[in-house]
């Protein structure tokens, strides 16, 4: 840890291990399909954990991060993003090399994507169940029907199914709403795969979430699961109940720089660009932008008794509020550890990672 | 523009070199030394537009950032940012090779510091005058005197002055607001500089931030102004009225990946890891995640006549509401132009710049 000079991504190799196992144990007691989502650690490394641990079909968010992984050896990738047509020619070349999953969601760039690939791809259509992010509205089954079958008229193009990704989850208020939103959500998309199978062999339902995939014990039929977030969790994930303290598995370094006795608060260089403007929430409702903890020396994390706060940031300052028997503890240059709000958007702006 | 494949910072030259010009002109007109803050663009390419206009002294927030400019050839920077003792090694070569200028912003800090420099640095206390974020209280002259008393004790530290930041403009309710903070805030700055300038010959006032530097004709009596948005401007100064829509020199070109119909409502390939989840305000209240503009072919802002704006994001995903005529003219493929809510955080994840 005294080799750290600035913000990085302390990432403990056991407890991703551990999350990445549990979550592919209940994936093959559910004979799901377990495809994490690598958005989440966008690390090479990382990746090959779950490689190690028995998983050998991933999704990513663009097409960069399926050059970045096809690159490691990944051959069996689903880009789980609506088709950016600005980036056909990479697309090619990744469809030429691997076994490709591609994503539309909406009619016009299904008729967009016709006649476009030169090299097989699987297909799948993103279905909204809620989230009003993109994707197919589920009770218009004409425009899903018109779109697979424009899609089955492309000798590149091979319908593959359903795709989903529960992202309103993350507003829910209890760990029963969460599964509520998974089974009836399914049951949905079960009805679609039923109705178009007989057209589409072989069509399948693939789903998203770390929520939903962490809480509850069953897929509800889902033939393939996605969820990203588990392999680290975050203060997000621990606010909904969705993990406990241990299984936070990332930390943002931040060496302190100010000690300011008279407001009892610390100032780290940690700010926006390392832990991202993703606001948590206290108990009391205050906001947050993250969770102190101490490091052991080997770079394990300590929680701290009472929860101790980053209550304001800037462009590189993070603000920590903390008693006083504990500030008059702290020098600059001490290495303090903060759980980010949003693991996924601090893993993107803190691209070092320190594996302890 | 065919050539983008994928969300980059659009920047607009000519508006980039008026925006520098006018604070130029400002700052020699008020006979202060102008020192831009190079964080908000974190680009050589257009740092060596300010040196063309005439710029020799710059402002950046990390070490690394003063790496990345000393490596250019610039050679009096300040570190905008408290010192990080974790860096010593990196500052001391900074320090033998350039005039470099260095902050601390609490009495601990001055402590650590003492006797770490082997090469002759400046030497600058971060007053606190009301943001909050961290600095010297102003009031208390027994801390910031005993300060100054230690680094001129230091034979490779020189006192040079007094640094503040006014954050707090970001919060005004008004111009009149932002230009009261500012007078009042620079009167306070200047007592500190005349009652330790016996003592430390040669200190000076250094005062940061757009808004008030933009809005405010007079300096009143700052030797140094160090604004760094200013140089890109963007939604939030448009939202205080700091800048007019015409000044705004960037944008994330972001392409169109599904159309929504139904929901009146484009989605586009630019979300959080692009725009940042920084929010602004409409007219009405409601937050927002950036502004539409449409592309010439050249590559120039065309504001649409009613503001439209991103109403949600996701990693990547950004979701325009629009008006059914506008939408109904737009394809998968499509490239629009976000105005972000905050440049500086927008270019510090979308490095890539494509010049127009």
């Amino acid at each position: 840890m005294d080799t750290i000079k600035r913000p990085v991504l302390v990432v403990d190799e056991d407890r991703c291990r551990a999350n990445i196992r549990s979550m592919l144990v209940k994936s093959r007691a559910n004979g799901a399909f377990f495809r994490p989502h690598f958005k989440t650690h966008q690390s090479v490394q990382v990746g090959r954990w779950f490689r190690e641990e028995g998983v050998d079909g991933i999704a990513v968010s663009s097409v960069s991060m399926a050059r970045m992984f096809a690159d490691d050896g990944w051959k069996d990738i689903m880009i789980a993003f609506p088709v950016n047509f600005r980036e056909m020619g990479e697309i090619n070349e990744l469809a030429g090399e691997l076994d490709l999953g591609l994503l539309i969601s909406c009619p016009e760039a299904m008729k967009s994507l016709l006649g476009k690939m030169r090299h097989p791809a699987g297909l799948y259509l993103k279905v909204d169940v809620g989230t009003q992010r993109t994707g197919f509205d589920p009770g218009n089954t004409g425009e899903i029907g018109d779109s697979l079958a424009l899609a089955a008229s492309d000798p590149n193009l091979r319908p593959r199914g359903f795709v989903a990704h529960a992202g309103h989850t993350y507003q829910a208020e209890s760990a029963g709403e969460i599964l509520r939103i998974f089974s009836a959500s399914m049951e949905g998309l079960l009805r679609l795969k039923e109705r178009f199978i007989p057209k589409h062999p072989g069509l399948s339902v693939s789903w998203g979430d770390t929520p939903s995939c962490t809480l509850s014990d069953h897929f509800f039929g889902a033939d393939e699961i996605r969820p990203g977030n588990f392999v680290f969790y975050d203060g997000m994930q621990l606010e909904l109940g969705v993990c406990s303290k241990n299984q936070i598995a990332m930390t943002v370094a931040a060496p302190v720089v100010a000690v300011h006795p008279a407001r009892s608060e610390a100032v780290v260089y940690a700010g926006a660009v390392h832990l991202s403007k993703e606001q948590g929430k206290c108990a009391g409702g205050r906001i947050h932008y993250g969770r102190l903890v101490f490091y052991t020396p080997s770079g394990k994390a300590r929680w701290p008794e009472k929860d101790i706060f980053v209550r304001r940031i800037s462009q590189e300052h993070g603000i920590i509020e903390m008693p006083d028997e504990m500030l008059n503890k702290i020098r600059c240059g001490d290495l303090l550890g903060i759980v980010p709000v949003h693991a996924c958007l601090a893993a993107d702006l803190v691209r070092t990672i320190h594996v302890v």
